[in-house]
């Protein structure tokens, strides 16, 4: 198993910590249901690259703190409704019972749109209002037809079609580059980062997120399910990377996006060392 | 069939108009789902209202379009997810096939959310940032565990349950109060309206809404399928404001409530006619 940068660990258990005070789970079915799906261990990229982003752009990441959850709860949303049986139909999810199984459907929607509200709300209470407003506007851009839902929306429309490379190109796009690039932007901004800087920030993003997933496809094919936490192979129906170019297409096609993502980061020179670690982290998962 | 005040139309067509504008549905197949479900013939009774105190607090019933749009569209994703199959399983809504018999379920659900984060979008780039962020926080309170979610949740468990009386409102006071509430509360502070006002807008509002379930309940038991777009006494299994007090005894509930939300309408004298003609309004549908 390909260890997380030594760095991450204090990084997660703040996150972890965080999303505990923001998302408590105590006072009823439905919170709970929102606790279980945010709660489950994870990986925490998303939130990470928010922090690591503000600390980058001279600001700190505590000030990152709270964009960086209510992406990582717009994630968490977005994932219980990709379990669901009418969408991926998984049952497993992070090596867990998915939130559908474990509560019901019905509980988990209401979870998912839960999440997402709350995501909102943090934002809109978190940050004075210029930012606030900009953050929730990038937030939602990233949700919509561009982003998530357009993803996840193409997605089921290509099960069982033959598609092009560019549909295959935007699905993924959707589904995973726009959360990774508002989560790098978010971050910058939290930092009052100039345009060009975050126009870098979202270049890496946008690839790395694209590379994360060309690599989860990989790792569905041919992963051990100890650590993918979800059986292998379920997306056979679907046309991913790994079937439109072969393991090895895919996996030079990630490496190639990775490289992309650094390059991305020169500007920043030496400070950006942490990034490149997180992009040679998710390169590494492939091996 | 009861009558609209006259002066609906215009706002109605007013709203109908910005929908199309927001809402255009046809770049896609999901972007068609959600713009099924927000431009199906409707009452549109909580964006008049945020209209409607908008313009009694002196301020624009323009300004507050943005706002009563969002939350007509946060409306809209609310129905996508009560008709479902896991939810309350009702195949026709506002005299059509509901969205996800129309489109599936996926489709369904992905168009809700895309309503949800689209409503939050728009306030964010609607309003300048110390206005947009407190209409983004009331209304993601609206949608959470107080509001719509956490009604419907407690809906849900109430299935085939006996509950008390003050769960039954609890219920009815998060599915419907506080949507109403926030509707005429947003209103209000696009005209940048003193806190007495806007509470007292408020109170207006909650029992407004928490009436209109009442009768929405009477209805549902005696109503025409022709004039309520859905088949009578499908939510017989449910303990419903007519099954606890009985029909007569809902019918002077409903009536008592809307004497309260005229009340709270007294400091505004005669300026509040148009509010009160909404009241009498929905009184007026029980007969």
């Amino acid at each position: 198993m390909t260890l997380l940068p030594r760095f991450f660990a204090e990084y997660q258990h703040r996150i972890d910590g965080e999303l505990r005070r923001v998302v408590p789970g105590s006072r009823d079915r439905v919170q709970e249901a929102m606790a279980y799906a945010v709660h489950a261990p994870a990986k925490r990229i998303r939130p990470v690259l928010t922090m690591l982003t503000a600390e980058l752009c001279g600001g700190s990441s505590a000030r990152a703190m709270t964009a960086a959850c209510s992406i990582e709860m717009i994630h968490a949303a977005s994932l219980i409704l990709d379990d669901l049986p009418v969408m991926d139909d998984s049952p497993l999810r992070r090596g867990k019972p998915a939130t559908h199984v474990a509560f019901g459907e019905a509980m988990a929607l209401l979870a998912a749109f839960g999440l997402l509200s709350g995501a909102f709300s943090a934002i809109a209470r978190g940050y004075e209002p210029p930012l606030g407003s900009r953050i929730a506007a990038l937030l939602s851009d990233a949700v919509g037809a561009e982003g998530l839902i357009g993803g996840q929306a193409a997605d089921l429309l290509a099960t069982d079609q033959q598609i092009t490379f560019e549909t295959l190109e935007r699905i993924h796009r959707g589904k995973t580059g726009a959360l990774f690039s508002v989560a790098a932007t978010a971050g910058a901004m939290t930092a009052d980062a100039a345009d060009d800087s975050i126009a870098a920030l979202q270049a890496f993003a946008k690839n790395l997120g694209l590379a994360f997933q060309i690599i989860d496809d990989l790792l569905d094919v041919e992963g051990d399910p100890a650590i993918t936490g979800k059986p292998v192979r379920e997306d056979a129906k679907k046309t991913t990377f790994v079937s439109f170019s072969g393991p090895e297409g895919a996996r030079q096609l990630a490496t190639e996006l990775c490289h992309t993502a650094d390059r991305a980061l020169q500007p920043f020179g030496r400070r950006a060392e942490r990034l490149r670690e997180l992009s040679a982290f998710v390169a590494a998962r492939m091996s």
